[in-house]
């Protein structure tokens, strides 16, 4: 056993995306204690540098010691109590997840199913509201990895909170590529991961909570049942001033590789990282089109960060991902789920949104699937 | 605000430890996906690794994907069930938080407390065990970091074996640093810190299960409450073969580090760096010896790698480390709970276990305390 050398891979699937130098250069620099004066100082920057992103004044906005999965159990179990009931929206896998994780809390899902590769029907989540009062939470995801569709957030935060719910919501793909408006959708609590549009290595999760969901943390009948994620011990450690509590130790080089990317995605600005998201898919639309590749989803509900192709009949579409990964070192995705062996992902996501990567990966495509490229 | 420079601080506290620059470069390298072969075949060395580490044939032998206090909650919630009784033995910070885990998940915990700076009283131990028959696990700390002291692992494990009961054992700051031999116990789940004694970065714990431990996990009579910790599934993904099922994404650069950190350790050797860690102490004791400074735990229960320094009368203990700090560029650690300002906490953790970073901290200490060098 040696050293462990990874290869050079354009990452285009549904993240991990590229990571910048500057960000692998930051993760790099010397640890330091999770205590020391400076790294708090970080940690404040780090906070605001968040609230850019999620756009919001929210104060509890921090990132979560782990991946985006942690962060949407972080959601759920500080906001949900055994006994209530919570309007999943399903449309991918990962609304089946957010299902599960209301199942261990002791609550009831209220299921709202929908297609895969589907928005979310707006007018079935309202139902659903308005058929179970007093429930506690909607919950939908904004941008579907699985499926790279995206649902109406703005809507669906303002129908729960029209109908006294809080509104959970998975940005996990969201930030940072599309418009997410935390303040201005009056979402209650969005979670996202460091490793899709902020092109950061995988293992933080940002999150948010309104201050509608700290009322609702604070008011709890019971205790949350995760000690690591109990948002109101993280709280003690994130907060700033001299009472900082110790309650785990922090992912400190992490943290740094956090800092180094939202710092980017300032100086570029997030309405340029918008557009250029958006340019990018519509280059590699043109050229899916003129080879004849179609996406899975209706355009008004597409994701420019993660392109659902559908594979075309006769084609393999295993053996087109590995050719991709052994001959052309370009990583892209499969279908999950129910799309396994149907679809193709192909992430653009954060620094992975260029012309380049969309011109190599086209080409690759071209010689794997025998067509044409424009 | 710009990128953030950490200072170069020389990491002599309770973790995190100095990290190499091997294992920064590690980190350092491109992120690739976490379902690519290559990254995959060095999960398969990191298991193997750990079991190096942990002196261990356990399968279910992984890093999970959070810092060590999740590596906790994930030994409570995959082996403790509500109802369940669970003797928990408290002879400082982190006993109490065990205590935490099991109320959470709804079991009755039976302490056994002994005094900060003291091991666990066996005795006392197995008479909770005798006076509760049909207790789930016995769990206690193996290296307590708020004080310092060193329990008999061997004999707790072999108490609750006896009895009948799973082991829980905390080695957060003992893997690497001390004999942990976790298959001659026969201890039944270990959960670690890549930040203490392994000196990579914080934000990994690295677990492992015996066999009757998996057996306990699959014959559950309900669900692990956590999504995320929850070991059936992330063993499906940490398993070997072509069955790999996608759980969360994995903190890819992260777990580059611990690779690199655990080849440290194994080109080391564990028995020298036993032997090191122990020959640091040493030098270090008989430097503060010579100052006529005091160690809080007796000679028999001393953890080598963390040394509870006691404050002496008349002496400032924060303005001590914040001198160290500030003038040397040393961090030491404060006390923890009723020990807060009574004591130094020094670690000479993994590659922060030498001479040189002793000789450094007794010679600042000297002119910190106004006391006389050896």
């Amino acid at each position: 056993m040696s050293s462990f050398q990874p290869p050079d891979v354009l990452l285009l699937g549904p993240g991990p995306s590229p990571v910048s130098s500057r960000v692998l250069d930051a993760i790099a620099r010397p640890t330091i204690g999770h205590l020391d004066p400076r790294f708090i100082g970080m940690m404040e920057e780090l906070k605001e540098l968040l609230r850019y992103a999620f756009q919001t004044r929210n104060a509890l906005t921090v990132p979560i010691s782990a991946p985006g999965s942690a962060g949407m159990e972080a959601a759920f179990v500080n906001l949900i109590e055994p006994g209530d009931k919570v309007v999943v929206c399903q449309n991918g896998v990962f609304g089946a997840r957010m299902r599960e994780n209301v199942v261990r809390i002791g609550a009831t899902p209220i299921m709202v199913s929908d297609p895969f590769g589907k928005p979310i029907d707006l007018e079935k989540a309202e139902a659903a509201l308005k058929a179970n009062p007093g429930v506690k939470a909607l919950a939908f995801v904004h941008a579907e990895t699985s499926t790279g569709v995206e649902s109406d957030a703005a809507v669906l935060c303002a129908l729960a909170r029209e109908h006294g719910a809080l509104s959970i919501v998975d940005a996990v793909t969201s930030l940072g590529g599309i418009p997410l408006l935390a303040d201005e959708w009056g979402a209650d609590a969005i979670y996202s991961g460091s490793q899709k549009c902020l092109s950061a290595p995988p293992g933080l999760s940002p999150v948010t909570f309104s201050e509608r969901a700290v009322e609702a943390l604070k008011s709890r009948r019971t205790p949350v049942q995760s000690w690591f994620l109990d948002l109101s011990l993280i709280m003690g450690y994130w907060q700033g001033g001299g009472a900082r509590a110790y309650h785990h130790t922090a992912p400190i080089n992490m943290l740094y590789g956090l800092h180094e990317a939202l710092l980017i995605l300032r100086e570029e600005g997030l309405d340029a990282a918008f557009a250029r998201h958006r340019h990018n898919h519509l280059r590699l639309r043109k050229g899916l089109d003129a080879m004849g590749l179609e996406l899975l989803v209706a355009e008004e509900s597409r994701l420019p960060q993660l392109n659902a192709v559908v594979v075309p009949e006769g084609v393999s579409e295993m053996e087109v991902r590995k050719r991709l990964l052994d001959e052309f070192s370009i990583e892209i995705g499969a279908g999950l789920g129910e799309l396994a062996g149907k679809i193709w992902r192909i992430g653009l996501m954060g620094a992975g949104s260029n012309e380049r990567s969309v011109d190599r990966v086209l080409e690759a495509l071209a010689v794997c699937t025998g067509r044409k490229a424009a």
